[in-house]
């Protein structure tokens, strides 16, 4: 946890928000999460408190729920103090007295009276639920459907609270810069162990155990893939064999939540073949002119076009790709190759604030596009200093896709699909790092991790070559 | 998955069952597990199919549900086929009737017509729900408020599942013996790697390497700990220090659900103080008492008492307590050291059933002795051939309970406070094993692994020892 004065500050700042959106009365509701019961009640899955409540009160234990007064700006924490009982099975905690002085909230009152306390506030201003307990809890409160709680969320508090939390604080930087550099350790683990033989979830499982042993765990599902060319796969059973890539997309969480969000492509057996290399390089190029580009008052979906314009350069010159590369660009022929958004917001959730609805997040409200490719960004508007952003471009080759595109006759102006059918064998890659907007430009967060196809050839299953 | 005819067998054997308790008309509804939503509705966490759907169908897919009719004996698999965006995020899956062929399962429908097939049903039995998620999904289909939903829950259904789920197949023992071996390598592990200024999260870091390598992950959240008198200690913040001990409860998921559970306490430093040792010892005895006792017909009750003779006859043995212990036993006098139960049963649950109500499963709906310490027992009823159960008595001196305990002048006639609080730097410990009821008494599950404290002092740091 930070020092009180933080959680106290961002409560006051939120309040101030509110007011001028013309919301000065009611009660605010932020509802820490409850455990997730994994295959029975009294087996869960290790706890993470919401984000909100994380940012506006800091504490990361179950069960609790924090009010903000508008009209008084006074606070309450809701929650119940442990039995014996508890304390004989799970350890003593601090009384909640203790928890609300470390959060500088003005009071305390039982978990039970929180359902009366919030039915009788009007207006109550709640966040949209993303677990189904909230979603039960949110209905009974107000006397209507789990269905149509979600409806019933505060526009202006989701508006307010995105606007806060996508400014990141120095000492949020801090955490960012410091789970940046727990992801590398675990990118670093992986590409020591990696070689022909060893199996996709022994991979998987390293990076794991270097995430808990420094933080809180994994802010994500682990991807660790010969299979690159599946964005999001979790499958594990796989094998490395001499010639394979090798896609991991893992980053960790810091202790109090801060989440990090790298991609890391090499070969398997330690060196890129021709093809897989020339592909290489037009991905580094493409995130070159990406991270290039990012500076305050640069919408990111120029960033996602800088990106996807090397990328459809790099393929022209190959030969699997023709014509204007602007025109392409705008129809959106590249996505066959670059199906996806060049990247996202990240801090105390790898998405950030993505439970607050993407439009509202990376939109400022306004519609997405429909188009295949371009309808998977999911920051589009302009960025501003202190934002924490991924830049992660990739290039696929993804059979199914490149089969229905050709079967529909798509783009035939500008994809040389005889030539592409061709390069199938490559499969699929992406280099992510993540980095911070500044006034002057923007930096990486972390220290450097040098992704040149020759440094990532040198350090490929340097665990089995060195005096260990 | 097993064979497609396991499950057929399965859901015949149930089907007879409930026609032998009466019920032979209506039909059976068996909801797999949804996504569980960590901070966004996108961020899961791992995927945990539902156990019982997981054994009468075997599928370890999300958002599937299976009904049974009891008229036609007729089974049909609710889901949705894949989109081509699923494919190009997550990767292929098999299609439905390919799964449904895997489970021997008659048909396929939409997922969205559940509600609809299992709100005509009369009448529709169902388990008590233990996510947010069914009871919200439970609550439509029967027009009830989420609340309700587990009254209305199928006592016929809840036993004739757990009567069929309790008995082992020989196809299950094979994958618990698998268990208890993979967790046994995360207990070698962590006792390789232990040594004095090892932080406890390096260690628990360890142990998850190892379940995620070898299988699905953890059965449940890792206790690894120096402080092992408070009993499920989660917090991995400490370090090892020259005279603590460590204890670890911790065991591994196979790939299909089966969970390992097992206990070890070590001296961090490889040598175990005088009076560590002489807890240790008497710990080893009531383990063995427990073990010794178990067979079929046998209330587990008994296993348990045997260790709590064992532990409270050595305690007085130390002068930490006096008077007849079998008077000591039937007052709860024992249950200052031993505050919990022996065991529970274990299978595709750590805690096997649990989600059925632990009257049902491990009292045949007897009421539970509210006495403390017998309180936390989760298994009382005879003991069956086929069932897997734990062994894991611990020892303790927990400062607050003796505490309160002394003030209160509970058990005064049994209990040498004073002599006790002499002991109290021992802190706690605990050993626990996984077994089988044979026809004939009973067997370890998995390969031998000594915990004498000899060979646990030769094993302590065994990685920094030798030539690597």
């Amino acid at each position: 946890m930070f020092d009180s004065s933080a959680y106290k500050r961002r409560r006051e700042a939120l309040r101030r928000s509110l007011a001028d959106r013309g919301l000065s009365s009611g009660t605010v509701l932020i509802l820490g999460n409850r455990e997730s019961p994994m295959n029975y009640a009294d087996n869960a899955y290790p706890f993470r408190q919401d984000s909100s409540f994380l940012y506006f009160a800091g504490i990361p234990e179950p069960d609790l729920a924090l009010t903000l007064d508008l009209e008084t700006g006074k606070s309450v924490l809701y929650g119940e103090e442990l039995s014996l009982d508890d304390v004989i099975w799970t350890g003593p905690r601090p009384s909640l007295r203790e928890l609300a002085e470390a959060a500088g909230l003005d009071g305390v009152r039982p978990r039970a009276s929180l359902a009366g306390a919030a039915g009788s506030a009007k207006p109550l201003h709640f966040l949209p639920p993303y677990r189904a307990e909230h979603r039960e809890e949110l209905s009974e409160i107000l006397g209507i459907p789990p269905k149509a709680v979600e409806t019933k969320a505060s526009g202006d508090l989701i508006r307010a609270v995105i606007a806060l939390r996508e400014i990141k604080e120095p000492r949020e930087v801090e955490r960012m810069d410091a789970a940046a550099d727990l992801s590398a350790d675990m990118h670093r683990a992986v590409l020591a162990r990696a070689r022909p033989g060893v199996r996709e979830s022994e991979l998987a499982a390293r990076a794991a155990e270097v995430a808990l042993a420094g933080g809180a765990g994994l802010a994500f599902p682990v991807i660790a893939t010969t299979r690159g060319s599946v964005l999001h796969n979790h499958d594990h059973s796989g094998t490395l064999a001499e010639g394979d890539l090798f896609l991991m997309d893992m980053g960790a969480e810091t202790v109090d939540g801060y989440a990090g969000d790298l991609t890391t492509t090499f070969p398997a057996g330690g060196r890129f073949d021709p093809r897989q290399r020339e592909i290489y390089e037009i991905l580094l190029s493409a995130f070159r002119a990406a991270t290039d580009s990012i500076a305050p008052g640069v919408p990111y979906r120029d960033v996602h076009f800088a990106a996807a314009r090397e990328i459809f350069t790099g393929m022209k010159a190959l030969g699997l790709a023709r014509g204007n590369t602007e025109e392409a660009l705008a129809a959106g022929a590249h996505a066959l190759f670059f199906p996806h958004g060049v990247g996202h917001q990240i801090g105390l959730d790898v998405h950030d604030l993505e439970s607050l609805g993407e439009v509202n997040v990376g939109y400022d409200g306004q519609p997405k596009s429909p188009q295949f490719g371009l309808r998977s960004l999911r920051l589009a508007k302009p960025l501003k200093p202190g934002m924490t952003v991924t830049v992660e471009p990739g290039i696929y080759f993804i059979a199914p896709l490149i089969a229905k595109w050709k079967a529909e006759k798509l783009h035939r102006g500008f994809l040389e699909y005889p030539k592409i059918e061709e390069w199938v064998s490559v499969g699929g890659m992406r280099n992510e790092e993540d980095w911070l907007v500044t006034d002057a430009g923007a930096r990486k967060l972390g220290g450097p991790f040098d992704k040149d196809a020759a440094a990532l050839e040198a350090a490929v299953g340097s665990e089995w070559k060195g005096n260990r």
